[in-house]
């Protein structure tokens, strides 16, 4: 489902999606396919490619970034309904236990490198403050990561606070730029060239019209565990010198929903992404980070708290009603990996690491073959 | 805080409560200072005393019971909202799953011995079946438990269907019995007889006018640890011939409100629960099974699962207004601990086992000399 | 891998598993593929199978039972370590408290239907003391459930203490009876007949070579989602007369291994059962119940309590090495789920309900053309 | 218990304790009766305090800092195990999705100001590729806070890298510095002054002699609150001109121990940390972060993962010897509250907002008419 006469932001050059190449993904997506077509989210990314060769820490190469959500833009108002699933707790998002004790997701969803959390995080506060966005006289930021080191001056710590300003500040709506870009910038999935991915679902009008949106920052599986809509491409493909041995990967898995779902209700969701990640073969690794955060932007601004009662009146869709939100996010989730890994493009890095993009080719040609079946 | 003009359902003889030995507990209750002051809450019990002497297994003698907790009465309607908290898991509260994950409190609340959990939770079903209240195809009832071994035979299994149908039947809303009744029959609490206890706080109308009910089955502390009202009583009183040795014990604490609560804010209360506790001397032995519950009557009946939409409006009370519910809750925990103390009689049971009655002179004695300085 | 020379127990005619059909599963299986391959473990069945024809509650007909799994067999010694993950909680699985506080399984673990945990619960405690089994003075048994009310008279409460008896009492190492018996004998999974299901991995020698086994009770999942090695064989087949409608099912895994893993590395075991769930196609749907169980048999008799020390001496896996496992978990799930199918033969129950057996010939044929390509 | 011969560290004012006003805490503390009596943990702190009167932001006034807790000084050697507990999450201690997947804390835990924890985590990961020290080729490091906005220019960000080298490098055991030091420095405890503060305990032999320490940075609870010892001090003192409202503070703590436990049986001992708090007064209001953590540095150096088996012996307590261990917790933990607020002296910050220190000769009155009673 291209969307050829989409306008990008003038630095998002048309290039094919995973639906592009014949891949048969269930589920009827949005507009863009894009976690955006939640209504109010945005996504900017800053990306940060300098230098090439030998590794000289703190000179680089570099090759990193950060990726900003912004579930209500830069709208003032109520902060949103989140949930959080840890399927490996082998990574960080900071913000969890807030999220979890207030149900509240109340600043921005940043994702960046391992070694880069700290400086994100403190740039989302300043920011928050200029922009006047902070809910308590205190903020706790939500800041995730995967580790890019085996093609970035991770070490280095090259993401500064501008990045995370420039991220924050060049969000918005409509297409999301995707593969090597923001903090997918050196991200590797299933031994190919990962990255940022999104997707989307639309639910039938009988199950609400809701959207289900999801991003992604994939640096996790091996190559031989990749699936594809169910053929095991890890058993046919293979990265020529890929690395071999242990996960050294994470996933961050970020759903988006105008699904007016409570914090509970958004935890399910948040499970539920598990399974669109294991449907392109990861079993989540020891060595992996697969954090997973979902939020909806169907409550209302809420009562104010100095107001007479302090009450609000927040819209619950029924847990019996959910089934099809589980089943639009574990779609979404399976073709943003995969979109991922189409988008990416081959990188090379500190110490002449060089890691292949996912050959398109090949994979037209094996679910075309599938296709003829 | 006595209530002389209150009509008893012909069982409850006037005995004192806490209050009226002059303990200063702190808060202002709710008119009868039981978790029935919120509004539609009912309890029942079912007391199950039986023989005398030597211990013979499957005969006698008994001392157990059920009590029943109905969040709406026999009323038909909605589930409550639910939250959970394990303190110390040595024990058991079946249905937790359900609680946790559709958010809903969808049956009475049961506790009795640790024996008699399964056969309580059956009858629950049969009940709900004959009553036509059940919510899904199947029931997933809440049942929990504190071990009664010392005084009753409960490798005899006495508890029978027929004791849960009658706690259930028997439920009303108005005064509440405590001490050596229902669940709490055969309990022990800091080394005196316990059993089941409740109490309630009042909200300031400028705090919303809520009303926090507690009920607790005691049956935890060492003698040694006993603490009221700050005063640390197990310094001064213990019982003769107390049980030496390591906890065994365990507490049910259930809180009610009518405070429009979410789940998630639930857990919050369930949590502070533990503060309540730990104010009379605990510190959750191992051997203790410390599980709490929380729910709130405050959602109307939702929107119907095959209705247009599925969606309910749910009021909330913002987090920031719930301090009030949090002291509300671990002072009515506070007093539901002593009060089930205060209400207990000594009690004889298995092998001529005893456990003595907090003695209700020298707590008067300790307080009025307290009063005085 | 059939292993035509194993003795049955009498009860259990040759019948062919999953592989038989030429499925391609992944990984090497040990030598029976059944959760007993991890030594000590011990399975046991009582089915009930009563009457036919319309439905009279507390008549029949009757389709159910009781699964028990006993992790060192009847020896006495050490409890087993044990982790559990909740993937959808509308279901039961009691003593989970105790096992999240002490990371000790110290029961049986029981499996049978929803409105019969309770009686099998009591059964257990009752059957503990009589094989003098205790390691505390009370019991907190384990038994978990799926809902069987499609083809049994569920609200008859047909389990009796005698049926947790003989199950308990039946277990043995060796071959495991697997489709319509104990505990899954009246369930449904992906629209066909469900149940019982087993099956194993075997570690290569340089991970460490150990068993990790799966026991699953099968019944969820909707006749469209299922998926076998990949293929997405519920567009290909579907049941006629299949129920429509909603999830009403659940799944209970299993998982035992003799990996020295310590209470919370089971944990991570238990959530990876998730994966291979979901490489069966189902989402976990909100009817579900889907409870998993990890248990390690590698620890020694512990340090007695009263010993000078107290302290024991544990084996502990490095986190680095628990890949494999994670692998071997998550396709021994997805073997054991399709060997329930399998198994499992037509079964038709109250008011002429029938659900029919997975035809077997239909997935030769599937699996022959894939296995051509 | 004085402790009048000890060596400062050249930057420690002999001060008086707790215990010197004679408040007759509970329990044996360890020699020094500080966290670092337990074997190996150092304690460093950066104290930043500078300018006076207005706030002008990103001038000041500055009164913050940063704490470092070493759990094996500055030794190479195995991550020690880990627990966490999070009472009330209105706050950050970033890390702990890799501690609750591993069980091991792998870092120093630092503890800043709520603004600074970004700075301070990816200056540990600098620190530790400085020294050598990540057992990961990435670094997930612990960092906590609490919010010291009312008398410090909290959004200056003044915490720099450099003051986590200092804190991290000055680390060391023995006497540990209390009060307005370290992250505690512009902290806020029941209306007074607060900050660091610290405790042990010693089992009795009988109980294996292990050392429970406790550090806690203290910055939550209302002044009428206040409890010592029993003794509701918040009822006969507060300080003058406090701020009224609601909670905004929060507090960290942290225990230490040589007892020989597993990360699930740590958790056991960070929830205990709870009922510690609970002694003081709080009722963990909404705005408090209240985030516990407990370690265990009895295991010893790990099986080499890349050897032969990659299992280790881990020593383990029964759960049945744990009890002395869950009292020394909640009494150490109740101690190092007051000892922070015994420690800290008055202190003015920006627009000449002022904290009182706690009046030692009014507590010294009170402790002394207790006695005579």
């Amino acid at each position: 489902m291209p969307n050829p006469n989409l306008k990008s932001h003038g630095r998002l050059p048309r290039k094919p999606r995973a639906r592009d190449l014949k891949i048969p993904f269930e589920g009827t997506p949005g507009p863009l396919n894009t976690i955006t077509d939640v209504a109010g989210v945005e996504v900017g990314h800053a990306t940060i490619i300098r230098g090439a060769g030998k590794l000289v820490v703190g000179r680089g190469p570099v090759r990193t970034g950060v990726t900003a959500i912004l579930p209500r833009g830069r709208q003032l108002g109520a902060p949103v309904f989140g949930g959080y699933f840890a399927l490996n707790g082998n990574g960080e998002m900071t913000g969890m236990a807030w999220l979890e004790e207030s149900g509240f997701l109340s600043s921005p969803v940043m994702i960046t490198n391992t070694h880069s959390v700290g400086v994100v995080r403190d740039a989302v506060i300043e920011w928050q403050l200029r922009e006047g966005k902070m809910s308590q006289p205190w903020s706790l930021p939500v800041v995730a990561e995967t580790w890019d080191g085996y093609l970035n001056d991770i070490n280095g710590f090259h993401v500064k606070r501008a990045h995370a300003f420039a991220a924050l500040d060049g969000a918005r709506s409509g297409v999301v730029a995707e593969g090597c870009v923001g903090g997918g910038t050196g991200m590797i999935g299933y031994g190919w060239k990962g990255g940022i991915g999104t997707a989307s679902r639309r639910l039938e009008a009988k199950d609400g019209g809701y959207t289900m949106g999801v991003l992604v920052q994939l640096n996790c599986g091996l190559a031989k565990e990749l699936t594809i809509a169910g053929v095991h491409v890890g058993q046919i493909l293979s990265p020529s010198g890929t690395r071999s041995g242990a996960e050294r990967g994470s996933i961050i898995i970020v759903a988006a929903t105008d699904a007016p779902l409570l914090p509970h209700q958004l935890k399910r969701i948040a499970r539920r992404l598990t399974i669109g990640l294991a449907r392109t073969g990861s079993v989540s690794g020891n060595g992996s980070g697969d954090l997973f955060l979902a939020f909806s932007t169907a409550n209302p601004p809420l009562a104010p708290v100095r107001g007479k009662s302090g009450v609000s009146r927040v819209p619950m869709l029924s847990n019996r009603r959910m089934d099809p939100l589980f089943t639009a996010a574990v779609q979404a989730t399976e073709e943003a990996i995969i979109n991922a890994m189409v988008a990416a493009e081959t990188m090379s890095g500190i110490d002449g690491h060089s890691i292949l993009a996912l050959p398109h080719g090949n994979l037209r040609s094996i679910f075309a073959r599938e296709a003829r079946e």
